[in-house]
């Protein structure tokens, strides 16, 4: 894992959060994505090496929606930069650790994700993401 | 802000989660340090520019034993890198964030280091901090 890629926040509102973090970043939000196989709507802020993702649900069934009715808004996942998904997947879970996404799949910001399942580490949900070879 | 300086996680026992992590980076933390003040035992791992805290409550009192207590193990807090700490702060108040420490106060790993209130930052524990000028 070569650095924190992004971490992801979820909220509620994104106009109103792409406000308040542009003021906490002192710039604002660099692009807005939607990624519909998610349910979410996302926002991007550049720091330095790396990002922050706002995660704003688009429907009742979105992971994010259900994430803010148990936790409320909040810390939803750190994503890992690695350099090849399929061989870190491999041996994350030849150390036991469990995967939701056996395959890497396309996720926001023009790359191919996966997530590991939080109950193997720590309660914290955890996502891979390589630059997309397309 | 200069980047993501590090993502504090709560857990309830460094030893085994030292062991987790170092699975999941697949390298060893480089450090372990007490915060006395904070009634925290601390570990640190290296993830290219960024670093990982895994934080452990080391009394009843300490806002991780309350964290684990209220929310589970899971990622505390994300702390970003600035230059001037005093400045940052002074920013931050004048567009309306509550900071929990209005002069910075000395943490872990040799910074300065002052935390946001979560309530006005959508729910997410932010933490200043900037190299130890000592």
């Amino acid at each position: 894992m070569k650095k924190i890629e992004h971490i992801g926040i979820a909220v509620k509102d994104l106009d109103s959060s792409n406000h308040l973090f542009a003021q906490l970043f002192d710039k604002p939000h660099y692009k807005i994505e939607e990624v519909e196989s998610e349910g979410v709507k996302t926002s991007f802020f550049e720091c330095g090496p790396n990002k922050i993702e706002l995660l704003q649900a688009t429907n009742e069934d979105s992971p994010i929606a259900k994430f803010i009715e148990k936790k409320g808004e909040g810390i939803h996942h750190i994503a890992f930069a690695v350099d090849d998904i399929e061989a870190e997947i491999e041996r994350l879970k030849l150390n036991g650790f469990r995967m939701i996404h056996d395959t890497p799949k396309k996720g926001a910001d023009n790359k191919i994700i996966a997530f590991l399942h939080p109950k193997s580490t720590n309660g914290v949900l955890v996502e891979l993401c390589q630059d997309s070879p397309d």
